[in-house]
């Protein structure tokens, strides 16, 4: 049987450690192809790259691995892999990561990461964001290792379900041992913003955006609830957004003529 | 009773034609602030500023309305108003639009409009994000207006769903009278890309992202459906993107250890 083809992307950009770590961990599971932002992306939601044009060169970041650097967002090199340099032969598995920084709860919506996953979904594609509780650029990814690997090989082994992709978040590195996986959802937190006002060299005013993360959310099903207490946790991500019981409340209640 | 507060942005930047139709007809319901991208920012999806700094000055695009532009995406327009613009007095309804291009589907995904009403949304404020399917900056916004001032004067009169923002998006402008309003769920449709391969003027490869959108849905409860059929479509959507429905086969298919 031939090995499974899988694509790797990130939001942090090809040279990120994190990415580092999950081509290593699929290496040892399929063969594999990397497409991935030419420079961090953190942020950068579910944007693509409309207005303006798209760079795709061939990478040496990885020695032995094929690899491509792309101008655009991570939603961008999922688009690019699929329909360009995977246009024969399309990928068993897309995965995405291991993001710098947690994109549990609500923080799906902002992630670059899990964008490039759920892009991936759209197009049909099985597809999982891995994501870390560590910003730092030396953050410690080694206790992620062996999740990471029984999760994509249960991803190939059982299928994702259709119109979802997997938000898998990994606590930081500590001495606790990990706990285990749960399978979540979504907690319903966010952030309370705070604007750090500053003035540039020149006396203009300019902002940098700060923040607090405010769960009111205790239920014991959610993913920040796995993540406190050391589990690593999976949240089955769809991208139909239509909130059906809203649908009832409108047409009830709202007067919108015949 | 004083006037409700109303808060408007856009993602096709301060001097799009189509926040200018907006503010005129929320200045006949209440107080308008704006706070929009001082640059177009069409296909940012869910993006936010967070390697980066913003800026926020006073804009002369409006004669009697205060209006501010803001160096980040829509997203960011809307942390600015809330947390800074107008910290002391939370606005009554969030606008966003109209974009100069439809939203529909699953386009809502990369729709900085609807990101701008998202963001809101997780804020706990109500809004609305219009769109208009018609790319074009020329294009006619006239029958739009009266379907606008109702949904706004129904959401403030009646709020919307909580947890909720509403994605309304109107045909484009043609000889046949608008049908009606319809509450829709988002159609399963989809992009196909291709993408355009050129050589820039130093022999360097770059790519435009084209395609076509792809719509196996035949429902007639869709948004694409009602905007085929010459309604305008209101789809409210959720920012809790749980599957509930693979979280229970993850639970039963997978092995996850203990």
């Amino acid at each position: 049987m031939s090995k499974p083809l899988i694509l790797v992307s990130n939001d942090d950009g090809i040279t990120a450690p994190g990415i580092r770590m999950l081509v290593n961990v699929m290496k040892k599971i399929g063969e594999v192809v990397v497409v991935a932002p030419d420079s961090p992306q953190s942020g950068m939601g579910h944007a693509i790259t409309v207005g303006n044009t798209l760079r795709l060169d061939k990478s040496l970041a990885f020695d032995d691995v094929e690899a491509w650097e792309c101008s655009g967002t991570p939603a961008d090199c999922v688009k690019l892999a699929k329909h360009h340099v995977l246009k024969e032969r399309q990928p068993d598995l897309v995965v995405s990561g291991i993001n710098h920084g947690s994109n549990s709860s609500v923080s799906v919506l902002y992630s670059g990461t899990m964008s490039a996953a759920i892009e991936a979904a759209i197009e049909g594609l099985p597809a999982i964001g891995f994501s870390l509780c560590d910003f730092g650029h030396g953050a410690d990814f080694s206790h992620t290792e062996e999740f990471v690997e029984l999760i994509a090989r249960q991803a190939l082994a059982n299928g994702i379900p259709e119109g979802t992709a997997l938000n898998v978040n990994f606590p930081k590195k500590s001495n606790k041992k990990i706990a285990g996986i749960k399978v979540c959802r979504q907690a319903q937190a966010r952030w309370e913003e705070e604007f750090d006002e500053r003035l540039d060299p020149n006396g203009r005013r300019y902002f940098w955006l700060t923040g607090n993360f405010i769960n009111p959310d205790k239920g014991e099903d959610t993913d920040e609830w796995a993540l406190a207490h050391n589990y690593v946790s999976i949240v089955p991500c769809q991208f139909d957004m239509t909130a059906h019981f809203a649908m009832v409340r409108l047409n009830n209640e709202w007067e919108l003529g015949k």
